[in-house]
């Protein structure tokens, strides 16, 4: 059990399934004809980011964590106006970065204090800093992501935002 | 770093947040002179489970992980028409017994082969249940309650959702 145990390997494999997303979404725009770009600025509510910025978070978490955790400065979040096929292959290109990381890099790091940008003076531990705070954030913009598709009827379900299991028999 | 530790404390927190999307919704609803019972069956498509039965599943999954962790049978879970001081009183009884959990129970919990009742003679790995399928469904449910209030006008904002952090100073 290591601080990168319980955060890169299910960060990575939410990674994948971004791709599954749209494979849905642009299957359903393709059926009821109209432009699948246009999910991208759909949101739950007027004051909420959209689907893109969405995405754009998600993506941007992995490397945030990794920077922050290591001491370095994070990478500037991408907030532009990408398409899909950008938000797909820079999902894809960040969860190839995220596959090369792995727990030896990240020894100590629970017990590291994390500066907090948005707080000027305060930080926290490493360990709370991932399990309070990147991993809630994480879930929580794409959760919001797949439940905007969702809300615009997109057929996702359960099981493309958990994606695959690493099973055993019995 | 425990098994414990990456799982149960948050959990504990986000239970600790419940009370606090209700206090927003029954406020809202006084504010509009609507009955905030009604929110309990809203949903963001019509084949999803609606709010209250998100949240029934937010506060099942300690105790359901509580149990599979330790070779025991899963509390059976709630899904009777609970209004808002139910689910309010019964977050607050799951919340104490989280509260009574400690890591020295878990011990050796990450190699346990727990079965997985929605696919008879499977079975998964301890950590990989909790990283892989544990915590994305917790929050994930989690985040689709906050997202039906969002969605229904609340004033619901992404830190109802994480709660207090343990901060230091710098």
């Amino acid at each position: 059990m290591s601080l990168y145990d319980s955060s890169f390997p299910q960060m990575a494999r939410m990674l994948g399934q971004v791709p599954v997303w749209f494979d849905k979404a642009e299957a359903y725009a393709e059926q009821k004809k109209f432009n699948p770009e246009e999910l991208l600025t759909a949101r739950l509510a007027p004051d909420q980011w959209p689907l893109r910025r969405q995405v754009q978070v998600v993506i941007a978490w992995p490397l945030r964590l990794r920077a922050v955790l290591l001491g370095e400065e994070p990478p500037k979040p991408e907030t532009g106006d990408e398409t899909i096929k950008d938000l797909r292959a820079r999902a894809g290109r960040t969860l190839e970065q995220v596959k090369t990381l792995g727990p030896e890099q990240f020894q100590g790091a629970e017990d590291r204090t994390i500066p907090l940008a948005f707080m000027p003076g305060k930080g926290m531990r490493g360990a709370d800093f991932v399990f309070q705070f990147a991993l809630p954030n994480f879930y929580f913009h794409a959760t919001t992501a797949y439940s905007i598709l969702r809300h615009n009827g997109i057929d996702v379900g359960k099981l493309d935002f958990i994606g695959a299991l690493d099973l055993r028999d019995l």
